[in-house]
This record gives structure tokens, C-alpha cells and sequence, in this order.
């Protein structure tokens, strides 16, 4: 083994107190930087020992002193009352009710009580504000309808900053609640900048500050009941940004007003999953461009200390948006995104900054984000180490990063070899696939891969979060099975489809559920969208749609594609249309049945459509020839070797690609990637025992067996 | 056995060649009446052998020469040509692909044309007059948008009556096509009235005349391919109805035309399972009102010969409606129904005229309904006639009729005595319950039922048609459950719960899908509704909701009864938010877990409704203490018995009625009925083995045991 392939691009948590065990393990996985983690200091003997330097800043969260004295410095948010049935004509409501004290507290000043509003949700209209009143945490509501349920949207103080609100209930911690300052009060921006300059000058060793995050948390509202203490999460929403200040410069800049209706919306919140209101799409821009001049700020203090910035892309990353127009202009050096799956891989090396980094999981913390146990009684790091990079690997062959590491406690890796030595390997492993890239790109088929949603590129590859925050989601899992293929991927918008982004595709998926933004909800409205993607199809593209594509309600098909698909959902006015009688044709690719769904009330719209998979006598899987092109339906998909590899077939036989063209595998447990400048063949085994199959490739047919999990190059 | 019990209320089908049968059978089953079926005559022999006579006449069919002669005499529909993509500016549609040739015919007739319409579907508009033209069977259309979707809607006589082309169809018929007039033709309507007048004058012997039934079938649409035969059927649907005669009166007498698109609607048509529009409300009063007139005018024809006029219930029952407002004014001596379900039974039962009948199934033909053997190799018509009494015997025991019969070839029972025997003991079970009937009414549960849905009291019942053809709707299982309840049950609309329906019911069913007609659709948008049914829940009522009930989407809640209820739907906006954790609880009541859904996405609103069954997670059955009253929520019904017997439960528990109040049985597969005026209790089993239990009642526990299938009466 070369040395070259046993040090450089780690990152690894160092802690203080373990220096010997720190040192060891920075020689064992070839650490070339040491980080400190949320929670942890850095002793000098690790500062001192010759490695570079990262320091973990919460830009926002620790500044207590500075929160109790300005405590109009503090982050809000709208929240909304549960509803309550008026049963006279008055009705009085404490909007606190059923949030967690400790998170929140009403913001009833003067700055904020003309943004709360009042609404009758039964009659969906606002109360006037002669009819309502405010005193002591009570809300009085008169001249109500009986019987209708009446809400109040309110602005409340959030208390304690939302990861460390986690770490506490997470992992029993007993500090004192962090607080979060909002950067638009200019008491607290001037003194966050003072606060960045004097850390600058203190931490003289530091070669890059890590910037966990920026400013604003991703939404993560507390219940009081612990039966439902999670009342909202969405990684990718904005409502934390929000304050008087905020809604004001927005009127100032936007020449119109939003109110507490624009972010409550029946209470219902605006949810990523959604299609976005104009307001809001203005409101994300709006903060966006906030976010970025602060940031910028900020990057330019640390610069001016001889220092990198680099950003983590979680917790409060709010605002700043690596896919966004703003990005960029903000200066930073690198990168750094926590990773359990292949997408989260792509997400991070797509973004345009010098340096990408992935921390990988598990965390060395005792349980993991779900609460399973990970280095406690139970808990099996190497194996969870050696999933997710099941997951990231097949990525990194597509897309490289420039660094890997770790975060975390190093001392609970204490007790758990296999798991050390499950790190050494994939950090060597890492080094040879990054050497790889920096020869040349690996063999993309001629594949052109357009996912089409309403978000476009500003949501590559993640939806909102994790995989399994967002695992309901049919598209999530395309996009992980996309994240390893050997095509060519992006991501766009219907108005991306509408400025021409198909003259340079091949294939267009479309996969979600009717209404939500993945599917595009009232996007399909627009019979131009329709049209250009049907002369899209006709003209030779392919159009895959997955579980409700193009669903929308109020036209003559359900599925808005569904000339091009063949195949429709019926949501109740065709249940007395026959249906088309069909056979089960054998697929010109290997059919995953039991990754796709089980919908009911789908229906072959011309009975033309060739059907790949039924269950209960409704087709699951189709395939239409629509003049020169395909529409191909699956009901579902869900993401596994099986799948994926049925996905790759599908894309190749839609593409007229040959099997050797990809240098296919002969097993879906086996997956390839060619770097021709080495003529060198990756084959990377997902299987748990060792296999032995054939690569085809265009010089004939390769015969490999591999060991579990192995990650094998071959030149060709 | 007393004689009375043996002999009289039954109507036999006789038939020629077989009167020693005819004559026999007649005895067997106790029948005072003879009658002939279609495509069968009775001779001589059978007419004067001293019973009634009905002799059936299907008045629109019988009448090919005249409408040989007069084919503009011949009825009409409109349909809609399949969507064509316009690949360039000009598009050539063929209107007529697809459909079946026997049954449709073009009308482009100059009284035809103008009603003709063009659709941009995917525009959603109509295309311009002048941009389409038709010559010879073809539309031409210019000025398309490329890659936008057209449609032809267009009238067309219907030149095979429907139920001949089924007989044709099913049973291998080769006589002549049967054609059928259209009474608003004038020549057709005074050759019909004359041709009434001559049958009656030829045909001394009948008694009764069975009109089957009077001007327009049920909507059934066939198409040209055996893989999708029938394109629509619809039983309670307005289509073939229509003409260039019945538009334009329909103008003059509402001042506003109708379109085709009013029928067409999209390609979808107007299915009765659907919430129609309000041009469709007109228009069916408009043919109600017709359909009133002219069928008086026939019963007075018949009424002048000293015959009696009875109509089935079926077939081309179209605008006759036993529940609107007009059918009393038509003066029908007896209305007939096909009954397979308890349900339809009700329905007969429940409508104004003097008699009623219910035609047993099943019906004397080779093949039933879903084309399965009955009299044939593989049938096993006593089972079969078994199972649909133990339906109907449930619901006679709560409302009773007047006569039973039978229906079609006589000779097939030949080598089938179980059948002949089965029949025998049903006609004498029928005997003995109708006169328990005759002496007073069955006790009733002071449980007053409404089931509430967009149709009301006009589709009491019913939903459109058979079970078997409605069975993926819930509410069909509810009607049938509860058509054989101790509990009173009626059929109201939304507008009647605004006029103060609710004044005099305990219960309010809603059961349906979001959307459709059971459901109610677009009618929960009204916050009055809402607040009304509220309000009646507060004060103490309950209100069932099964499916998706009361669902409307642009709400704060998705079941607009949510806040009754306690629970929602989630359709993909509150996929961020978290879900309350809940322990499934002991319900005061049997809960039958298989026969509710496994729905997905379904939520506790606040968390404090009582789950009664869970699945996967997902509270299924929910039971909620609003004000006085009570929320309770069903994902699904399946009726059984069982289920039947937890609807039965949960209705008493709701309305606190003792077991012994409702003279309960220990055994769902037991029911009861009590008649006071004879303190006799009919206890009725569905077991298929003897059944052994008690009965519960105000004089104590009564034990009883009884055969298979055994209806046993008791002298309390």
C-alpha cells in the first residue's frame, strides 16, 4: 500500500483529555487535520502537534450574556394556536397552549402584536382586529360565529437554539440553555463581528474556522405533551428567519406586506414537500440575500486572519443555500456536509466551492439521530459505518470530494477495533477513488437525466433532510439510486422546461405525489408545460413518471401525462368507466416488482400501454410508445440493489445503450465505474458474502469475484 | 303448516311448451300469479287456468318497423371521441373510434351539428366553430396548438336498446336487433300511445301490465374492442335521455342552453357517484318531469282496460324516480324491484304506490349478472338463492312488501329440486313475516339514523345500481348493514341539514371519498354546514364518519368534521408535521378490525380521541367526546356480519340503548326482529352450521338454538 493512499483529506475529531488515543488514531486514518466538535476544546498538546486546524463556530449561539441583556436580540418565529370551537359569540384563547415553554415565549410587545393575527378557520377569513384582544397571554376573541374554530398566529421568542435544545433532550446534557442572537438586530450583529474578530485573534493555530452553520436553524418546533413532542420539522423552511424587522425591510424592498397567514397557512406551515406561494418564493430570496451580505461579512473577518472558511450544510444552514445565486458571492473555502446516503454525497461535491468535505456517520456519539444506540450497549458502529458508506461509495465513483472525516467524541471509539478499522479502510478506499477522478472524470453513458420539480436546482439531489426523514418521498429514492448511476444528472424546474432546458436531455423524471412539490401540484395547470414536454416525448424523449407524476386535479386526465404514459389515476368521477383488460408483458429489463407500490385506481387510459407489472389486476409498471419516444410509469420505487439496477436498465434500454457501454455488471449486487484516463474499472460489491459475476465491457466479457463489500480496481 | 302460509303474493314467470311445469311450479311455490318474462309468451293453456296474469311490456323496444320508417324516431347520447394529439396546426379525428358500431350510430344530421362540440383538453376550451369542420364521419380541426389534445363530443343514435344488446351479448342471442323510440318524437309518442291502447284491447286476459320499465336506460356504453367492452355503465345517469328535441325544450323552459360539454364533462361524464352540477340538477328535474307526463298518460291507457300497471325498477327506469317528487302523480299500481341485497329491498319498500314486489335472483337464465353459471353446468342456483334471501330476509324483517317472484325460463329448473325447494321455504318464510307486518310494526331502537350525502332522499338506498356493481364505495356496505337494523334510518342532503333536518335524528352517517357524491364533495365547502352538524354533535349527537368523510381540500383540516371527529387526513401538506402517539383502547363496543381500511395517512388532530384500532401504526377507528355528543371515525366498512353487528352495537352504545331494548342476540350471525302487536320475536341465523345462543330481552335471557340458515319465531 502507498503511503500516498494512507494520509490526507481526513478530518478527525480530536478531543481533549485523549491526546494519546487522538494522535493514534490520527496515524491510523491518516488524519492530516483535527477538529473540534459541538460540545468539545482542543487541548494544546493536539493544537501543537503539527496537524492543521479546524474550530467548530456557532456563529449565533454562544452569547448567552449578551441574549440576557438584549433579549429583543433573540431569533423568533410565527407559531399558530390550535384551533378552538367558539360555542357562543365570545371565546377566549391562550395561543401558547400545547408548545414547549422552553423553546418558545410570546412575543406580545408592541414591535410584534400588529403581525398577529386572528382567524376564523371554518369560514377561512381573518377576524378583524376591532374584534379581538390581547392581555396577560390571553387572546379574546368577540362576535364569533357558534360552532366555527377560531386560531390566533402569534410571533414568540425562540429560547433555547434548536441543536443544542436536541443535544439536551437527545443526550441528557445539563447546561445551561443556549440562546441564539438574530444577525438583522444591529446590536447583535455589530457585536457578533466584534465577537468573530477577537475569537480570530485568540485562536492563532486555527487554520480553518468551521462555521456550524450561519444564522438560521432549520424549523424544528417542540410540543409540550412528550406524545407529540415534534410537532414540525422541515429542514429546508424559513419560518425561523422571521421577526418584525425581517417583515418590515421585506415590505420596504418587496413593496408589499406579509402577514402571519403567509407563514402559518391553516396551520398547516409551508412545508419544502409543498410548491412554494409566490410570497414565499419572494420571502426565501428576500432572506437569502440577507444571509449571503452577513455571511460574506463574516468570511471576510475570518480571511483577513489568514484563516479558510469553510461551512457545515445542516443545522443553521438556513438562507444560505450552496444551490442558490448567492452562494458563491460569499467567499467561502469549503464545504462540509454529514452524510448517510449517496445524495447527500452529490449535494456536497455539486456545490461550486473550492473544497468539499463529507463527515460520515455514525457520529461518534453514544446513540444515533433516529436514538438507536451507536457506541453504547447495542450499538454496532462498523456495521453502520459500513452501510452508509455502501451508500456514499457508489456516489464518490461518480463525484468525488476533496476530504473525508469524522465528528463526534473520539474517546467513544475506545472498545470498538472493528469499527477503527472500518475507518482506516474507507479512508484508504476514499484516497484511491479521489486519485482516480484527478486523472479524469469516469465513463457517463450518453444518458441525459432531468429530474423535474417544482424546486429545480435548488433542491439537487435532497429533498428536505436526511434519507430517513424523508423516506415517504418516492423521489428520494430515485435520487438515491440516481446518486451511483453512470449518467449524467441535474435538476430542473417547469420553468427551466419552459426556457428550453429539454434541447439537452434525454430522459425526465417526474416523481412524487399529486400536489406536493416533487410532483408540481398546480405547475401542471400550465398546458404549455404539458405541451413542451409532450413534443419533448415525441420527438424520442423518454418521460418516467413515479407515483403521481403530473397529478393534477380538474382536467380531463388526473395524471396531466398521461397521453404520454398511457396509463392514469382515477380519483373517483371514472369509477364507472370500464378498464382496459391487459396482459402481463415480459420487460426488456429486469422488473424490481416488489420495489414499486401497490396504488389502487390506476387505469390504462387507450389500452395501448404495454404493462410490465401488475398486482391485484392494476398495472403498477407501463410502457407507451409515444411517436419517437417512451413514457414509462411505475406506481412506486423503492431504493435497494434491485431497483437500482432496474433503473440503470431501463435508462440504458431507453437510450439505446449496450450493456458493455456501461460496463454493466452481471449481478445487481455489483456495481461499475470505468476512469478511462487509467483504463481502470471499479467494481464494488454490496453484497455480504462473496460473489462472483462478469463485467461486460466493450472488450468482452470480464469474469470478477469479489469479497464482501469489496471495493476492487481493475485495468483494462 | 297453515294454507295462508302456502299460497298467494308470488308472481311465477310461466312459459309455453311447458305447462304441466308452469302449472305444477305454480302449486309448489304458492303462486296467484303468472307472467311472462322477456323473450319469452305464455300460451293459452297457462293464461286461463284461473291465476292473475302480468304480462311484461318494454314500451320503447318492440317497434323496429316503425323505427325502420322513422329513424329520427330512435333515441340519442352524447359522446366524446378519445383525446387526439395534435402533432402539427391541423388534426383529422375520427369520432366514433372506439365505440361499438351496433349500438352507435352518428347523428350529423342538421338538427344534430350545431349541438356538435371541439375541446382543447389540454387547454381546457372549447376550439372555435369555425376552426373545425365535419364532412362524411371525420373532424377536421385547424389551428391547433401542436401537442395539445382534442376531443370530438357529438351525438349519435343509439340504435340497439341496451338490455336486448345485453341479452344478445351474454346469452348468444341471433334474433333481430331490437331498436327503441324516443317518446318526445311526436310521431313516436302517438304510435306508441295507439300501439298501447291495441295491446290492451288484444290482450283481455292480463290483470296486470308490467311496464319494463318505461323510456330510458340506465347509461351503458359499449366499445368497439372485446378488451374494454363496456366504456361506462352507470344506473342512475341521465345521458340517454338527451336529443336536439330535449335541449331545446330544455332552453325554452330554463332560459339557458345546455351543451354537450354538460354531459361530456371532460371525457369523464356525469357519474351519479359523483356531486352533480347544477345544470345537471335542472336538467334531470326537466326529464323527471317529462318522463312523469308521458308514463301518466300510459297509465291511463292501461287503467281504462281495467288493468292494473306496475313498473320494475330497473332496466329503462331512467327519470321515473320512486323518490323525487313526480312519481306519486304518475299513478303506478305497484312497483317491481330485482333484488340481490337487503338493501334494495328497502328501496322497493320505501316508495309510494300501493304495491310492492321484489323479483328474486336468481333470475331463471343460464348465466347471472357477473356472467358466472347459475342454471348451468357449475351453478348452484339454491345456494345462490340462499344467500341473496339471507340479504333480503333482513330487511323485510324491518320493512315489509307485498309480493315475491321470480323472473326467466321456467324449464331451466328442470333437474335443480334444492332450487325448487329453497324457493318454496322462502315464499312461506316471506308469508309468515308479511303477516307479522300486517299486524304492527317491528320494534325500533329510539336510534333515528340520517345518512347524509349530496343526493339525499332521491338516492335513498341505493347508491346507482346493484351491490356487486357498487361495492368499492363504503356507503353501499352501510345501507346494507343497516337496512336490516333495529334503528331508523333515512337519506338526507346538505340542503336538508340546513332547513333543520337535524331536529329529529340521533345519528349522522357521512361515508365516502373525499370528493365524491357520498362524501359530499364541494358541499363541505359551506362553513354553515359545518357549523350546523358542529353544533348538533355539541348538543349530544353523533356523527359517523366513515372513508373520508366530510373531506374538502383548501381547508385548514381536510375533514372539514375534523374538530368532531378527532382525527384527519393528511394529503401530503402535513408530511413535516409530527403525529401523536396513542394506545389503542378497549371500545364499549366488538370492534370488526378486518372489515375497517388500512388507510394510510391518518392523523389525531389534538391527540385526544380514543383509538379503537390501529394499523401499521395508523389510528383506523377513532371514538371522540365532543360537547355531549360523539365524533366516531371508520378508515372503512366491509359489511358482514360481524361488522354489521359492531355498527348495530356502536349505534346503541352511541344512543344508550340497552342490549335488551334492541332484543340483541349473543351472536353476530343471530339477528332479531320483535313485533309487539304479535309479542313475537323473529330470530333469524346466517350460520351455515346450527347456532346455539340467547337472546337478550326486557323479560330476561331467552336461549335458543337454530338450524342453518333458520327463521324461527318465538311468543314472548
Amino acid at each position: 500500500m502507498e503511503q500516498k493512499y494512507r494520509q490526507g483529506g481526513f478530518t478527525l475529531p480530536g478531543e481533549a483529555g485523549y491526546e494519546q488515543l487522538t494522535l493514534e488514531l490520527a496515524k491510523k486514518w491518516g488524519a492530516d487535520v483535527i477538529r473540534d466538535s459541538d460540545g468539545t476544546r482542543l487541548s494544546d498538546e493536539i493544537v501543537e502537534a503539527g496537524y492543521g486546524i479546524y474550530s467548530t463556530i456557532c456563529i449565533i449561539r454562544q452569547h448567552n450574556a449578551f441574549a440576557a441583556e438584549h433579549p429583543d436580540a433573540q431569533q423568533q418565529t410565527f407559531l399558530c394556536s390550535s384551533p378552538v370551537v367558539a360555542e357562543g359569540d365570545t371565546l377566549v384563547i391562550h395561543p401558547m397552549d400545547g408548545y414547549f415553554d422552553e423553546q418558545f415565549q410570546l412575543n406580545d410587545s408592541a414591535d410584534a402584536l400588529p403581525f398577529w393575527q386572528v382567524y376564523d378557520r371554518t369560514a377561512d377569513c381573518e377576524v378583524p382586529r376591532n374584534r379581538w384582544s390581547y392581555a396577560e397571554g390571553v387572546v379574546m376573541v368577540t362576535g364569533c360565529e357558534p360552532w366555527h374554530e377560531y386560531t390566533v398566529s402569534f410571533l414568540c421568542w425562540r429560547i433555547w437554539e434548536e441543536i443544542n435544545m436536541y443535544n439536551h433532550t437527545t443526550n441528557h446534557w445539563q447546561s445551561e440553555h443556549l440562546r441564539q442572537l438574530d444577525p438583522r438586530h444591529p446590536a447583535a450583529w455589530e457585536y457578533l463581528c466584534r465577537w468573530l474578530e477577537d475569537w480570530c485573534e485568540q485562536n492563532p493555530a486555527t487554520t480553518v474556522v468551521r462555521l456550524t452553520s450561519l444564522f438560521y436553524n432549520f424549523v424544528w418546533i417542540f410540543g409540550s405533551d412528550m406524545r407529540n413532542r415534534s410537532l414540525f420539522t422541515d429542514w429546508a423552511s424559513y419560518d425561523f428567519t422571521v421577526s418584525p424587522a425581517a417583515l418590515r425591510a421585506f415590505e420596504k424592498q418587496y413593496g408589499y406586506a406579509l402577514t402571519a397567514e403567509d407563514f402559518i397557512n391553516r396551520g398547516k406551515l409551508q412545508a419544502t414537500h409543498m410548491p412554494p406561494t409566490a410570497h414565499k418564493r419572494d420571502y426565501m430570496a428576500f432572506i437569502q440575500a440577507f444571509v449571503a451580505e452577513k455571511a460574506k461579512v463574516l468570511v471576510d473577518i475570518i480571511h483577513r486572519y489568514g484563516k479558510k472558511a469553510y461551512v457545515f450544510y445542516d443545522d443553521s444552514w438556513v438562507g444560505m443555500e450552496p444551490y442558490g445565486p448567492l452562494f458563491e458571492t460569499v467567499g467561502f473555502d469549503g464545504l462540509i456536509k454529514c452524510v448517510f446516503s449517496g445524495y447527500e454525497c452529490r449535494l456536497c461535491a455539486g456545490a461550486k466551492v473550492p473544497t468539499h468535505e463529507l463527515r460520515f456517520h455514525p457520529y461518534l456519539f453514544p446513540v444515533g439521530l433516529g436514538g438507536l444506540p451507536t457506541f453504547s450497549e447495542g450499538g454496532h458502529p462498523d456495521r453502520d459505518a459500513l452501510q452508509y458508506w455502501q451508500h456514499v461509495r457508489r456516489a464518490l465513483l461518480r463525484q468525488s470530494v476533496d476530504r473525508i472525516g469524522l465528528g463526534g467524541y473520539l474517546h467513544l471509539t475506545q472498545g470498538y477495533p472493528e469499527f477503527c478499522d472500518v475507518i482506516e479502510r474507507m479512508a484508504i478506499e476514499f484516497r484511491r477513488i479521489k486519485e482516480l477522478h484527478s486523472h479524469g472524470a469516469p465513463l457517463t453513458c450518453p444518458c441525459r437525466v432531468a429530474v423535474l420539480h417544482t424546486w429545480g436546482s435548488l433542491r439537487s439531489w435532497t429533498l428536505s433532510g436526511h434519507f430517513h426523514e424523508t423516506d415517504k418521498h418516492v423521489l428520494i429514492h430515485i435520487n438515491e439510486a440516481l446518486s451511483g448511476l453512470p449518467v449524467e444528472v441535474r435538476f430542473i424546474s417547469f420553468e427551466d422546461v419552459q426556457s428550453g432546458a429539454l434541447s439537452d436531455v434525454d430522459v425526465v423524471i417526474n416523481a412524487g405525489r399529486a400536489g406536493d412539490a416533487w410532483s408540481g401540484g398546480a405547475a401542471w395547470e400550465n398546458p404549455a408545460l404539458v405541451a413542451e414536454l409532450t413534443r419533448f416525448v415525441h420527438e424520442g424523449g423518454i418521460f418516467l413518471g413515479v407515483g403521481e407524476p403530473s397529478g393534477a386535479p380538474g382536467h380531463h386526465t388526473f395524471f396531466r401525462m398521461a397521453q404520454v404514459l398511457g396509463i392514469d389515476k382515477d380519483t373517483g368521477a371514472r369509477v364507472c368507466h370500464g378498464r382496459w383488460q391487459f396482459d402481463v408483458a415480459e420487460a426488456p429489463f429486469t422488473v424490481a416488482a416488489d420495489a414499486l407500490g401497490d396504488a389502487a385506481d390506476l387505469y390504462l387510459t387507450d389500452g395501448k400501454a404495454t404493462v410490465l407489472c401488475a398486482k391485484d389486476g392494476i398495472p403498477q409498471m407501463t410502457m407507451n410508445q409515444f411517436g419517437k419516444g417512451l413514457g414509462i410509469y411505475m406506481s412506486g420505487f423503492q431504493v435497494g440493489a434491485e431497483s437500482t439496477r432496474m433503473l440503470l436498465e431501463m435508462l440504458l434500454y431507453a437510450c439505446h445503450i449496450a450493456p458493455e457501454e456501461a460496463y454493466l455488471s452481471g449481478s445487481p449486487l455489483v456495481e461499475t465505474a470505468y476512469f478511462p484516463a487509467d483504463r481502470t474499472l471499479v467494481a464494488v460489491s454490496s453484497a455480504e458474502q462473496e460473489i462472483s459475476t462478469v463485467i461486460h465491457t466493450p472488450s468482452g466479457d470480464r469474469a470478477i469475484t469479489l469479497s464482501p463489500m469489496e471495493t476492487k480496481l481493475l485495468t483494462l
